[in-house]
Formats: C-alpha cells, structure tokens, sequence
C-alpha cells in the first residue's frame, strides 16, 4: 500500500467511528432530553455496546499499524492530514500500554468516585470523599507512567491533555497577572456604594414566552436552525454531533430567566462555532481537535462581549419589553445592563459567578489541583480546609459547607488539568476582539443587529484554524501576539469601574 | 450443546439484536423529532450502518442453524419461548432464498416507488405512478414465490404477513357485513337534518395550553410518565422502545385542538399497551409478536370507546372550559360531545375520517388490492377510476384529484395486504368492550375518571396473551367467541342513530 492507499483505508475506519460516535452522541443527547427515567437504564446499555464497537476498532492492530505507519511519513502530508495523525498517533500511544484491565478498572474507579462524591456532596461531607480522590489521583498517574512520553511533572502532562502545549510556567503567569488585577478590584466593589437594582430578574417569567424567547436570541445572534435544534436538560450544553447538526440545551426557571438567556446565548456560540468551521475541517477528521479553551472562548465571547454589553441590551429591550411587558414595566434599558452585569460577592458557586469573579473561582481550583497533584506528601483530608481559605483570601467568600465548597463541581471525580482551561477562553477572546475591533466597528455592529458580519469576522479568523493549529499557535495566527490576559483585564477593569463608578 | 444452552446463546444474540433495534428507534425517533433538516442525511447513514450490524447477525449461519435446531425440538419448549421460536423460524424461512442482491434491489425499488409516489401525489397525476405499482406488485411476488410456504393466493400471503391465519375468507366475511351495515347507514346520515356545529372547534386554541392540555389527557387516560414521553413530529406516532420506554408523538394546530387532543389519546392509548405487557413478554423477546390489528383495537379503544364517549366527555370538560375559557366559553357539554362526534360526508380521507366511516375508506383500498394483486391481467392504468367509483358508491363522495384519491397513502408504496388491519380493530374493541361490560362497568368508571380500573382489565385479558397468541386464538381467549364485526355495527349504529336522529 502506498502513502495514499494508507490514508484512504484510514479515513474509511474514522468514517465508522465517526458514525458511531454520532450515534453515541444521540443517545446521549436522547437521554438527557426525552428519554423517561426508567427507560435509562437499557439505553445506557445500548451506548456501551456501540461503544464497545468503537473501541474494538481503535485498539485493532489494523487501526493502530495504519496510524503508526502513515505516522512515519506524516511530513509528506497536507497540513489538514498531519495534524490529524499527529492527533491519533498521541491518543494511540497514550493508551498503547494500558491493558484493557486497567483500563476497565480505571472507568470503573471513575465511576465509582462519581458516586462517592454525589453523596458526599449530598451530605456535605468531604471527609467521605477524601480517600476517593486520593485513589483516583494515584490511578491518573499510574496511567501517565504508561505512557512513552511524559512532561516535566504529572500536573504538565494533565494540562496538556486539555490545552496542549501548555505547562504549569504558563498557567502560573497566567493567573498570577489575574490574581493581581482582579482581587483588589473585588475588593473595591466589595467597598462600593453602588447597589444594583435586581429585583426585577426574579419576577415571574412565563415558560413558553422564555421559550419564544429562547428562539429570538437565537435568530439574533446567528445560530443556522436548519443545522441546529434546541431542547431542554439539568444542565446546558451543546452538541456538535456531526458537520450540519449542532444542538445545543437550556434550562427554563420561571423566577429566573436570565439563566436562561445567557445560557442560550452561551451555546449558541458553541454552535455557531460548529456550524461554521470550514468543510476541510470535517473532510479530515478534524473536528474534535479544538481544545476546550478555544471553544470557551468562543461561546463567551457570544455570551459576554456580545450579549453583556450595552449595545446588544439595547437591541434587545425593546422585543424584550415586548414579550415580557408586565414584568419589565417599570425596568429602564439601563437597570437591564447593571442587572444582567451585577456581580454578587456573596455566592460560592463557580457556575452562578459573573464575568468577573469567574476566573478567581477557577484560580483558586488551579491552585489547588497543581498542589494535589504535584506534591506527593498532599494531604487529602485538608482540602476543603485549604479551599476554604482561599475563597475568604481572594473573594472575601465566607463558604458555609462543603457542598458549596471544595464539593461543588463534579470534575475531581474524573480529571485535573481541565479546570485552568475554563479561565483561558475570556483572555483569547479578549485578544482577538481587540483585533477584531481594529477592523469593524464591533459595538456599533451589535446595536445594529448585525452579529452575522462579527461572524464572518470570526469565520475567518478565529474558526478557520481553530482545528488546525495548537492553541498558542492559533492565538498568534489570530492576532500576531502570544497568550496575554492583559486584554482581558482591561476591558473587565473598565467595565466593572464604570459599573461601581471606582 | 442441548437445549438449554442453545436457547441461552439464542437468547444472547437476540439481546444484542435488540440493543440495534433501540439504537435505530432512538436515531427514527430523533430524526423524526428534532435532527435539524440538513443534520438528517447523516443520521440516516449512521441508522443504514446499525441495520447492516443487525443485519448481518440474522442472516449468520451461527443463527441460522441455532433457530432451525431450537426449532425441530419446540414442542419441549414452554409457550412463549414455543411462540418465539416459530416466529424466528418463520421469518428465516421466508428470507432465507432470497438474496442480499434480491434483498438490496427490493430496498431499492421500493425507495423509489416513494419517490415517485411523492412526486406523483404532488402533481396529483397517479398515471406517473401507475408503473412503478406495478413493478412493486411484481417484486412482491417475485419474493413470496422463493417462500417455502406460501398461501392459496399471493394475497393471503401478504394478508398473513401483517395479521397471521387470516385469509381472504375471513375479510370477505368481514367487510360484507361491514359493508352491509354501515353503507345505508351513511346513507341515511347524508340524508339527516341534523346539524351538528363545529365553529367552535375551528376558533385559535394557543399551543402551549394545548400541550398542557395534552399532559393531563395522558395522566387523565393513565399513561406512566415514568416509562414514557411525548414529543412532535409531522405525523403523529407511537415507539415502544424498549420495556420501560413507551412515545407518543402528537402534532399541534393553532386551530384545530381536536386533531390534537384525539391524537394524543389515540398514541397513549398504544403506549398504555406497551407499558403494561407482563414481564414474560419482554423476558421471551416477544414484544414486537402483537399483529396490527390487535394494537390498533386497543388505540382505538382508548382514542374512540373511551374518549369519544359522553362520560369521557363529561370527566374533562371542567378542565377544558379551565383552559380555554375563551375558546369553550359558549360551548356547552353536549355540544362537545357532538363536535367531537360529528361526521363530514364531503372529505375524502382516511386520516381525517370519522369512528363511522373510518371502516369503508379501509374497505375500499381492500377490495382495490385484492384484485390488483392477485388479477394477473389487472390493468394498473384503471386503478384511480376504480377508486373514484367505490368513494361516490359506498361514500357519496365526488374525489377531485388523484392526490385525495388514489394516491393519497403512501402504503402502496411498500406492502400490500396491510390497509385490512386497519378496520379490523375496532371490531375486536367491540367484542372485548362487551365482555368487559359484563364484568365492570366501563361507562361509569370513566364517568368517575377512574380509567385505571379498566386498564387493569385490558392488562388481566387484551395485555397479557396478546404477543403470545395469534390473533383468531387471542380474541377467542378474551371473549370466548370468534371475530365477528356485529359487535361493532351494532354499536356504531345506535352511537350514530341517536347523534343523527334517524
């Protein structure tokens, strides 16, 4: 077999996975959506099993020989196809060494530690939780000891999972330019005598109006409804199941119907994100290769620099004055923006934070994870005692339980290195709305309901590589410069002075 | 291997056939619901590759030989896994000389008969698809005669195919009498002068009181949210999915609540079914056993004996005339009853029609595939004449097109000898409505909206046997008596004869 050859009877193999994992995806999307509460059980089976299919493939001598071998000749390969084998060649090596066993025993560790920490977080008792995490923290390096290749640390290794090409020194500078800019400016809010009026965001919202809602923002910001759908989970998310199907979730609270906007607007950047990457991308089965801080940035740079600004609130006032006419009578277009922008200085949960404290929230977990992983002599069973301490430290949060502390988020059940990466997306997406902002005039674009010309801005920019090249490499190519939250502390500097006149 | 242990590796594959079958209901059920338009191609591909998967084991000489051997030893077998058995065997042997290239070119015929129909049914010009019946009447044949067992006629054959041990005889009987009856009886319907008024079911009832209004028919008539759900699609359907998954789908019109309302009785009524079959039958594999006709007996129970009744009537106007007062403000019980009831001799289709003519729109496709398929000489051309003839003989009604005439199912693009089940299950309703009588009293406990009492009967006697008996043993079973449509007429007759005055 040639070099082409080769390539084609690759591409048929991810055709297959691709279709199963399109169909895995739908399930998945089936059983958070629709599928009624006993029905979930067998449908969990039927995942496993095309799963198991899909497995068997990737671990097939075939499968792995073919990669390995197109691997050694990747430089003859378009930029599309070598990033791509590049991408298999890491993920199969990664997992060479590990036996279906422990591969078994880790999935079933991890599950486990789901369990363990949903009642503890039930009972608010981290103690219960502590030898769990402890076990699960061993388990993740044992598995990194498999592999051939190996960062500095555990902690380097993890990160690199999420953000590739990204190490502790980079995450440390990173937060420690945040950390400086924002704790006092937290502080001085906490100072500031400017009470936000927020009385109105509780009032009841009817559920088919926030649906009819839902829709309109939707139009308004540009998600493609013929490549797209929405429905309702717990918890939003969205979807990229195949080329020309993006979904995306919300959530309806009739005496909260912010949380619904600005997760639709949320996902829909995600979807936007998807239903935009140009067809090489798909063609060569690239489309998963964004890391989680590129699309992070995308759906918040939809979600705030687009939907919390002044200019999209006045495009947006008078529909919503319109559907909801009784419950935002008496609400000025002003009161609109200070509300949906207040920030809260007195909850703990990193979901419910604003724009601004957001990224002290994930501070504080980098902190600790890299802390946890990287010093072998970590005690476990201080965590939640350390947790607490930084949270009084950065954001003068008193936090009352464990439930609303270190036992809040679901990811230590599973992984580390992930959380630094939900800090990421603001400082790119500052970045390139600066260079952005160069060449249209993004705000006066806004008001005038013309989101799709900032899309086509992005299409151009900011999707068109974004699954080709590594995040600091797509970074430069956007805007010609490196990773730097500078941006990002400006405008929220800015921002948030105007907003507690500091 | 003895018996046993054959009957348990049976049992392995049939697990894992049953899982695709979940899988491909889920992908149907998601395409049909909310896959966005340009997102279906792709899901379709990844449905075709689950089929091949499934495919593929029925057709492995592993599960040839297990079935055949299991098979030659069935009468040591207990009833249901007996029934199993003669059921795969069965359809083995029917498909077994029939090639995958004969199979395939089937497939493909049959997708272009839809086509083609579809486009004919837009230009309302059935002579555009008078051909390609033809040629599907052929293929039809052309795969019964590589059967090893075949019936005295072609038709009998496709006849026993959806509605076992039932010949032309038995229908024959059947739709005389049918015809019999209720041809004069509409005769004389066209004839009354009673007026039955309809503005009020025309006037705009919003969507999202109709959907609530459909979660509480489907409390009110007793489908378990727990093991079901509800969605939308263009027509509405019911999907057993798995044991503990049973959905309806309905469709909404602004101004049509009825369409709706009857809908959603209708499809609960077939998941009430579903959720209520005793465990055995899922234990044996047996769920998908029930023939046609004995699941649209027990829809339409619920949709016509019990919903279209004046008790039912009287249980939920309160909650009707509370959700739209406006829309119902006017409109007194009885009027209700009579709307829901009323008949329009000038519509020429079998979806929209009335409980009273429902049976003759049947009759006439009947008769109609009866003599195309087993005439040899049938002239195809003829066909659409022959249907405007029967319409204004049986109906009185003048067809106008081929699009509301002839081609106005999409049934013939795929199978003959199904449209018979349709009329046959409000027959059997009757006959078991009657044992039922007899025992409890049925109009009362909906009266008193305890639908419950009369499920747990339908579940002791329709539920419990149905996968396990052909259908001539089945209604037997429950009422002692051979099919017979007089229950039926008689009830249909005074039904009809009191609304209309005659």
């Amino acid at each position: 077999m040639n070099l082409e050859e080769k390539i084609s009877k690759l591409f048929e193999k991810l055709d297959t996975l691709e279709h199963y994992a399109n169909v895995m995806h739908i399930l998945n999307f089936d059983t958070n959506t629709i599928c009624p509460e006993e029905g979930r059980e067998y449908e969990n089976e039927s995942y496993a099993l095309i799963a198991s299919l899909a497995y068997k493939i990737t671990k097939s001598e075939d499968y792995i020989n073919l990669v390995k071998e197109i691997n050694a000749e990747k430089d003859k390969l378009d930029p599309y196809k070598k990033k791509l084998i590049e991408d298999l060649y890491r993920e199969i090596s990664n997992n060479e060494k590990i036996s279906p066993e422990l591969f078994e025993e880790a999935t079933k560790l991890s599950s486990t530690a789901y369990n363990v920490w949903l009642k503890a977080k039930r009972n608010s008792d981290y103690k219960k939780f502590a030898p769990t995490l402890e076990k699960m923290v061993k388990m993740r390096k044992k598995l990194i000891d498999l592999r051939p290749q190996k960062e500095k640390t555990y902690y380097d290794t993890m990160i690199g999972d999420f953000e590739q090409n990204f190490y502790i020194e980079d995450y440390d500078a990173f937060f420690q330019k945040i950390k400086d800019a924002l704790v006092p400016l937290i502080k001085k809010i906490r100072e500031s005598k400017v009470k936000i009026r927020t009385d109105f965001m509780k009032r009841k919202y009817p559920l088919h109006k926030q649906e009819e809602f839902s829709k309109y923002l939707m139009e308004v910001v540009g998600f493609d409804m013929n490549k797209g759908a929405i429905s309702t989970t717990e918890h939003p998310f969205t979807d990229t199941l195949a080329r020309y199907d993006s979904r995306i979730t919300t959530h309806y609270y009739e005496d909260n119907f912010i949380s619904n906007m600005y997760s639709v607007i949320h996902e829909s950047g995600h979807a936007i994100f998807g239903q935009n990457e140009p067809d090489e991308i798909y063609d060569n089965h690239l489309q998963n290769s964004m890391t989680m801080g590129m699309h992070e940035s995308v759906s918040r740079f939809y979600e705030n620099r687009i939907g919390r600004s002044k200019e999209f609130i006045h495009l947006i006032y008078p529909k919503l004055r319109e559907l909801f006419s009784e419950q935002l009578s008496d609400v000025s277009e002003e009161e609109l923006y200070l509300g949906v922008n207040a920030v809260d200085l007195n909850q703990p949960l990193r979901t419910e934070a604003d724009e601004l404290t957001y990224s002290i929230h994930v501070l504080i977990r980098y902190e600790l994870e890299k802390e946890f992983i990287n010093n072998p002599e970590f005690d476990f069973s201080k965590l939640n005692k350390m947790w607490n301490e930084k949270y009084e430290e950065y954001l003068g949060i008193k936090v009352k339980s464990d439930k609303e502390g270190v036992l809040q988020d679901v990811h230590w059940t599973d992984s580390y290195g992930y959380f630094p990466t939900y800090a990421i997306g603001n400082a790119y997406n500052a970045m390139y709305f600066n260079k952005m902002n160069e060449e249209i005039d993004v705000y006066s674009l806004i008001e005038k309901g013309q989101i799709n010309k900032i899309t086509d801005w992005m299409k151009e920019h900011v999707f068109k590589k974004a699954s080709l090249l590594h995040p600091k490499e797509w970074i430069k190519d956007i805007t010609g410069r490196s990773l730097d939250p500078q941006d990002f502390i400006d405008y929220i500097t800015n921002k948030y002075s105007e907003i507690y006149k500091l």
